[in-house]
């Protein structure tokens, strides 16, 4: 009896020993297929290179939902559609401008962009005096009687003390979104917003900014860091500092688009869906490299490295490229209304959206059980920097998924050097390091894996 | 008599949770600094941009002293000084030379560059048949009969699959180091060596190589990885492809140089000497920026950390600039002798030299109980992105200080780019990121702050 139990256990410790090496050897093909034979970085450049920036309702967003559509076929993929989704379609118009007219110092011209879904000061511009705050409490001591009639500038920096970037972005971006509504509020004609960045550059950031129902639509323009110092620099001096600005945005009609969907068909259970995504649209500024050339290419590549080692998964996986993350979340809404109406079941999704940088770990999902299995698996991952399993939550567009019962994770790489580039004319191809997109594509890929052989219940 | 026992437990409880707290708020208080108004990024760019590259021997070099000592001088640390030292005098000359000569192809120029310490082709170059190889033991299976009079090719790439790339690095640099010497023996008249970098990539990468004694000394290019490849490809299609080469290196006389040496006097243990440092030399392609302006500018910081802080050491802290570690070492010896003559106790050295990218974690001593305590303090470090503290061994520069029992640790950041820029004209201050650099500046003062307080015995 002792010894069959002896026996029995042994067995069982033997089992999860050979499972943990099986697990092991198969993470590390995963690896070394992505260091040594990776297409990420291929796919990435050609994205950058030969379409380039793709705002949704852009022709370049039209071009890369066939760019995603013809290369995964091209790998072959089980199967490869188009879901239809209508996108808004804002359009930048012609390059902005921002002057400081000082009476001290002349006239300044300095480095500005529409933020996303502006109204256009018209062909005159707009000339007022521009008055400095650093948050809403602020704006609201100055009331009415500080604002109307003035440019507010808004000038609070993105905390450089914060460790992870996304907080600092976080504590900093009500500015951009919100701004322009509450300045309207007391009688401002625009808004100039710091620009989102961690550092002091000469680019402004663009990104998107909402209206608030029933107050006045004014301009909303973000300004270089640099330069959002100089204007803050010079107001100390002169008070009655004037700012020209002038831009040209339009919002037209929505416009057919698509998300772009690659599947894996499980093999044993078809009906259990794992999604990996990243997001087809960009601003229009740069290239859509690290947000989120980056998040589509290493989606994609999670499927193709599992078809070049061999590794048939027993659920089915999915490569999602959605469109219009950046301003209006259309694809991630109408993935998840769609996979509704299909009776799909979801176990999982995956999404990267915080650019191609060295990976660093994932975010695990909120439920306590797949919370604890995801982090199980930390031994397995650590060989390969991923240490971090502390934060929770998925993204954006993987986020309308979470009301079916899907456990949502995302992909972490280092957050350094994310808001150097993000939404400005700075996030090309040259900014991303070929390894630590590979790699980032094997992280996930790895995590993949254990969700398809493990499952999260 | 139980309850003193627990009060006196309890006492010691609540210091050592006291202690935490104090620990946890001054390396909050480093890094809020560092992140907030560090100066390495503003140091390295006057260093970059104003200095550049500084080969042991060159009139940079010679500047870069000076630099140090001014700017050391400039934070008011409590003494800044000069240590003598000769140092090798080798000089590229001008431009060097590669080219294919291919009955199929007509010729081919290909990106060259002198190996550090090599001799020259003389103006006529070298034009000679090439033979590929990837490995000592191919040289010796072709023998005298396959290399007399031939150009040897070293082809073996390093290996992309090692998630460390100075472990790839390693498995690759004998070609660098020992492959003219080893081709010399069986009667090559030179040496081509692909390029140690992680990529494939148009430049080369130079770096040290050695004659062994008595051997023939023949001229070592480097050639980028991408015309590695492509000449790898022409010599199958074509066995007796000819290559030329054309160098114009020379070693002169050894030259006078100098460690650069900034110190903070203990307040308690004066005479326990804690070093933190990199190397002031630098190849002459690029601006010497990861390689090791970073280094530099980060061991400057931790002194000035400590001052803009308030933080008085109980221990001395040297700020040591190492000349010479490329090709020579004569600086980091000369600093090791000059510590055992003066009868210095140094209780640990701190060296940084690989790049100035994102924390990783550091390398411990090798001595068990230094080994334990330092790994004892990864919860302090590992908010801050610092959880490798798995590899033993120190540095280059601080090596010679091992055999004075001294612990030296060596500050990890992350690998991945590190050797896209090695030793080659891309190594600049436009690959360097200022939230990294500041980061790495950071780890180390609180990795000097903890040593400072607690000892490693």
């Amino acid at each position: 009896m002792t010894k069959s139990i002896l026996t029995f256990g042994f067995f069982f410790f033997s089992l999860a020993a050979i499972s943990q090496v099986r697990d092991e050897g198969a993470i590390k093909q995963i690896f070394d297929e992505a260091l040594s034979k990776g297409k990420s970085y291929e796919m990435l450049t050609d994205l950058c290179v030969n379409i380039g920036p793709r705002l949704s309702g852009s022709p370049g967003a039209a071009a890369s939902v066939e760019w995603s559509r013809h290369v995964m076929e091209g790998f072959g993929f089980d199967s490869v559609w188009l879901q239809p989704v209508l996108v808004p379609h804002w359009v930048r118009g012609t390059k902005e401008i921002g002057r400081i007219n000082s009476k001290k110092r002349g006239t300044v011209e300095v480095n500005v962009c529409s933020l996303g879904g502006s109204v256009s000061t018209g062909p005159a511009g707009i000339a007022a005096g521009i008055v400095e705050v650093k948050n809403f409490d602020e704006l609201k001591l100055l009331g009415t009687k500080g604002v109307q009639g003035k440019i507010v500038f808004f000038n609070r920096a993105m905390d450089p003390t914060k460790l992870n970037t996304f907080a600092a972005y976080g504590g900093a971006v009500d500015q951009r979104g919100n701004g322009s509504s509450e300045a309207a509020k007391y009688g401002a004609v625009a808004v100039l917003v710091r620009s989102m960045g961690s550092n002091l550059e000469d680019y402004p950031h663009t990104g998107n900014m909402r209206y608030a129902p029933n107050v006045t639509k004014i301009p909303a323009l973000a300004i270089s860091t640099r330069h959002a110092e100089l204007v803050s620099k010079l107001l100390k001096d002169e008070k009655d500092l004037q700012f020209y600005m002038e831009n040209h945005s339009v919002t037209l009609e929505d416009a057919p688009s698509f998300n772009v969907v690659g599947e894996i068909k499980g093999s044993e259970f078809p009906n259990e869906i794992i999604v990996v995504g990243g997001h087809l649209d960009s601003w229009d500024l740069g290239q859509g490299a690290h947000d989120d050339g980056a998040g589509c290419v290493q989606s994609i590549e999670v499927l193709r490295l599992f078809n070049a080692i061999g590794y048939k998964p027993k659920r089915t996986i999915r490569a999602v490229m959605f469109m219009n993350e950046e301003n209006g979340l259309r694809g991630g809404n109408a993935y998840a209304e769609l996979a509704a109406k299909n009776k799909e079941q979801h176990i999982a999704a995956i999404e990267s959206d915080r650019g191609g940088f060295v990976p660093r770990g994932f975010t695990v999902p909120t439920e306590e059980k797949a919370k604890a299995k995801v982090r199980s698996w930390k031994p397995l991952l650590e060989p390969y920097g991923l240490s971090d399993f502390s934060e929770e939550g998925g993204g954006a567009d993987i986020g309308p998924l979470a009301s079916q019962g899907v456990a949502l994770l995302g992909f972490l790489p280092d957050s350094q050097r994310y808001f150097n580039y993000h939404h400005s004319a700075e996030d090309t191809i040259d900014k991303v390091d070929k390894r630590e997109l590979e790699l980032g594509a094997a992280s996930m890929a790895a995590m993949v894996y254990l969700i398809d052989k493990y499952g999260l219940k």
